[in-house]
């Protein structure tokens, strides 16, 4: 379609890099592309912690639940929601700020999101591969400590970034009329779809170069989502002033 | 930098679209370049509604707090945070689905913003404009309702796009230093760096062509924050099955 299209269809996580290292200016260009994604009302709520001490890295990389890309990676990134920066505005207006809202915490989410996926995309337009660490989320007390998070400020996700040392196929995605519906939800023919899903998945990940696997889409959803998910994030997010309301 | 980066640095929100309409072919690729961002241990939990009629465009409109570009633009789509899909994954498996997790709402939700993201960013690259429109969360209920939204689905934001018929001025963003922090989170020099910010906005609003104001930014977030935000959104959350533990 265009160079842009193209290159996000060709998007794959990667997990290996070369030690080749990136110019401090490049990543202050990636964090400017980030910004310039939309923040709803104006919020800006997203801060990056770049992890550049060793010890850090391998420790972070542990609690990510032994991710060694983690440490080796040019590039770690921890991305934060942060509504600290937004008591500081209150406070130097003599404001009071009303905070603990389910709906601060979406929007400080979502800031984090649309900030990492520009960062991401422009990453790859410069020939960098990177992959997102959601395991932080696993021991995400320790996360917070580890990077001195003061109230308000959580850790959403990692991102690595490097220049890739693996050439990894694109995993298909979901076919297009399962996530795109029309005027209203109805999910009548999504099995179907998910059935013939599951077959091209299997056909890829028996046929993919690294970590083949037998396994079809919703058989792995099934799997994982029959256990518990993070059971502590909710006291967690609560203990740093998040989803108290 | 490249075009891609230079495509996002230059992004602003366009809230006026000429009638020009857009192929539904286009719209399919700008779905599948945004299924092709990273989703979270592959849960691929982003549903979108377009929403083509008249009747429900106008009441989205009036929903979203009067908006009237939801009705005006080529298209208007709601991103959903779907594990109802994940439901079906399980039930074709004879699984039981442990739901509630507050994990899982981040997870759903960031879905959403990164698969969109991706969808304005590949629109942007066909000259199309695009406005994300949070407000749909002021009557979430009844926005859930018209879309005929079942439980595990909520709407997390819509998403306007159209040909621009307005050309605004790129708004400025946080100093660098303020969103990037290194090895851990300080913030002793922040708020030296939001007053020179402050300045900087004023001047933009002062001069930009349209809905000249004369605010800082950390005064129209202490302005905003000093007031409830949708204090709605946990019961409904709950209630659709989400943020119970």
């Amino acid at each position: 379609m265009n160079d842009v299209i193209n290159l996000m269809l060709s998007h794959r996580s990667i997990r290996k890099f070369t030690d080749q290292q990136i110019p401090q200016a490049n990543l202050e260009t990636l964090i400017k592309a980030g910004q310039s994604a939309a923040t709803s009302s104006f919020i800006q709520s997203c801060t990056i912690i770049q992890v550049n001490n060793c010890d850090k890295r391998a420790h972070l990389a542990e609690l990510a639940g032994g991710q060694n890309y983690v440490a080796q990676a040019a590039i770690f990134l921890v991305f934060c929601a942060d509504m600290q920066r937004h008591q500081l505005a209150c406070d130097m207006h003599q404001q009071p700020m009303q905070s603990g809202f389910t709906e601060q915490f979406i929007t400080a989410t979502l800031d984090c999101g649309l900030f990492a996926q520009n960062v991401v995309l422009a990453a790859e337009s410069l020939g960098l591969g990177s992959v997102y660490i959601g395991g932080l989320r696993n021991n995400i007390a320790q996360v917070g400590e580890l990077l001195q998070l003061p109230d308000l400020v959580y850790p959403v996700f990692g991102l690595c970034l490097g220049y890739p040392a693996q050439n990894p196929e694109v995993k298909p995605r979901l076919p297009v009329e399962v996530v795109l519906k029309q005027d209203c939800y109805t999910d009548e023919n999504d099995q179907t779809s998910i059935n013939a899903y599951d077959q091209q998945l299997k056909q890829y990940y028996a046929a993919r170069s690294s970590n083949v696997k037998q396994q079809g889409w919703s058989e792995q959803i099934s799997k994982m989502l029959n256990k518990e998910a993070r059971p502590h994030m909710l006291s967690y997010l609560q203990s740093k002033g998040y989803l108290q309301k």
